[in-house]
């Protein structure tokens, strides 16, 4: 799978994954003033609005780019009704040609591990037949349970074509409470680096590992060190912008082949139309807006590298 | 939410939870040949079999327990159809007067893990209405992200009267890759448990906190410094039975009160009919099988305190 991702973000020259996180709050009062319409201010209704918008952006977006990173966090909250708008948002982005990472953060041990790999990335049994449940194609992967939480996907990921996405250094202010702690003279997000690059071994494509790792765009200088420590890893590198990542920060995520990192902007490209710059869009564009805040993304990154 | 845990603890003088984890081999042949009859060997066929299954198994020990302990990752695995089963799971063990803990390992940070501390633990505004999508009692977190993480945890629990336990050392082997690794002289672990026990100071129940902990019953020597530092922190303790854990190694893990830990199983439970110890009940006395696995349980346990 990472050889696909690779082709696609050579083809659109756009080492970017927008991030679908449709809060409430980003959506358009014309969409939700529709949904509730037809069913309500329920649960279904807020679903139906989360497709609505997500579809809008997606058909807007999906010519530039090469994957999209829908929060599964943002669908879970609305309870069934949102893991159906989750399904659907998957489904219609894979028909797009678009790269589907799920962040899901799960992570668990032995057969929970291997229960959540089958969930998002793999088919379940029922009897004699089988069922691909959400269908990403990669899925963010938390370490702390240690290889007993990451092997059973890496097992999903061979059998199916899949990657992941381990978490090393997340982009969040607190995340040196615990992964800067220094072990042996090292952080600790170095030594998770080391197993991600392990890990990463057993489930290469032809250049890149389908193992890869989270590493957030408000530490540049870390990635410069993570960047070396597993060479292999493609890096998701999320924080860009609304968290106050600039495109210059992200020069020491990549290789020299140039490949190596996708930028994850979530806010920054869906909720444009709310930001002074893409005000001229107003509510009714905004998901020209989207794709205008795509573009610059795409041109400030070029600059940087 | 600790002290209702805690009064039921008292009243059924059983500090036990039991997991309820579906898995299809588990799963009397009988339940799911109906189940299939009726919807096929589809992910809705599944999902009806794993509920019937449950059903059983709470109706035959809700009167012997405190508390059950739902994997969501078991359910997850069948979709939307899953999550469904998930819900009604949870809502019913309510009913019958369980507090229930969701074991989702959930964990992201700012507005991400609020969405998700909502979806299980509070209530989603849609428009001017409000609803519980899934309305546990307890969550599992991870701590990896740091406060960020946990924080907005705290913020849910707080309004609607809930808690979480956050993993701190969890019962499988390679737990040690990353939690025992040593900082400034002591293991990782036990920073998280310190944080734990600050995090729980604003979110206090009368005598212990609504934020416990994850320590596995595979541990108990680092059960026995976590009680010390986390004195407040009630202690979920995975691990016994299947994993290997025995009723003596859990002493450590209570405090001279008699509280403070709860003891989980799930297969040594709801699967105890496979064993050959319970093997007269047979597939179709699965639940009572169950049953008089949770009263060997809590003589296990009686004996050893």
């Amino acid at each position: 799978m990472i050889d696909q991702l690779i082709a696609k973000i050579q083809k659109t020259k756009a080492p970017i994954v927008v991030g679908l996180d449709p809060m409430m709050k980003f959506i358009p009062e014309q969409i939700k003033t529709a949904a509730f319409a037809e069913y309500g201010e329920t649960l279904k209704g807020a679903a139906k609005a989360i497709w609505e918008y997500n579809k809008g952006i997606v058909d807007a977006v999906c010519d530039l780019i090469p994957a999209v990173k829908p929060q599964v966090a943002m669908y879970e909250q609305f309870g069934v009704e949102g893991m159906i708008a989750f399904q659907r948002t998957v489904e219609y982005c894979r028909q797009k040609g678009l790269v589907v990472i799920g962040d899901v953060k799960r992570g668990d041990i032995g057969s929970t591990s291997e229960a959540y790999a089958v969930a998002h990335l793999g088919r379940v049994t029922v009897g004699s037949k089988s069922y691909a449940p959400f269908d990403e194609d990669f899925a963010t992967v938390n370490p702390y349970l240690g290889s007993d939480g990451i092997k059973p996907f890496l097992e999903v990921c061979k059998e199916n074509d899949k990657g992941i996405f381990v978490l090393v250094k997340t982009s969040n202010p607190s995340s040196g409470e615990f992964q800067d702690r220094v072990v042996d003279g090292r952080p600790l997000y170095e030594i998770v680096g080391e197993k991600v690059a392990e890990w990463g071994e057993s489930c290469m494509g032809s250049s890149y590992s389908n193992v890869g790792a989270v590493v957030g765009a408000t530490y540049p200088e870390m990635g410069k060190a993570l960047r070396r420590v597993m060479p292999k890893a493609y890096i998701l590198v999320p924080g860009y912008g609304a968290q106050g990542g600039k495109g210059k920060d992200l020069v020491h995520f990549f290789n020299e082949d140039g490949l190596g990192a996708i930028i994850n902007s979530s806010r920054g490209i869906i909720a444009a139309y709310q930001q002074e710059k893409y005000a001229k869009f107003g509510a009714a564009g905004y998901a020209d807006a989207a794709r205008q805040a795509v573009i610059d993304m795409r041109e400030d990154i070029a600059q940087a590298l």
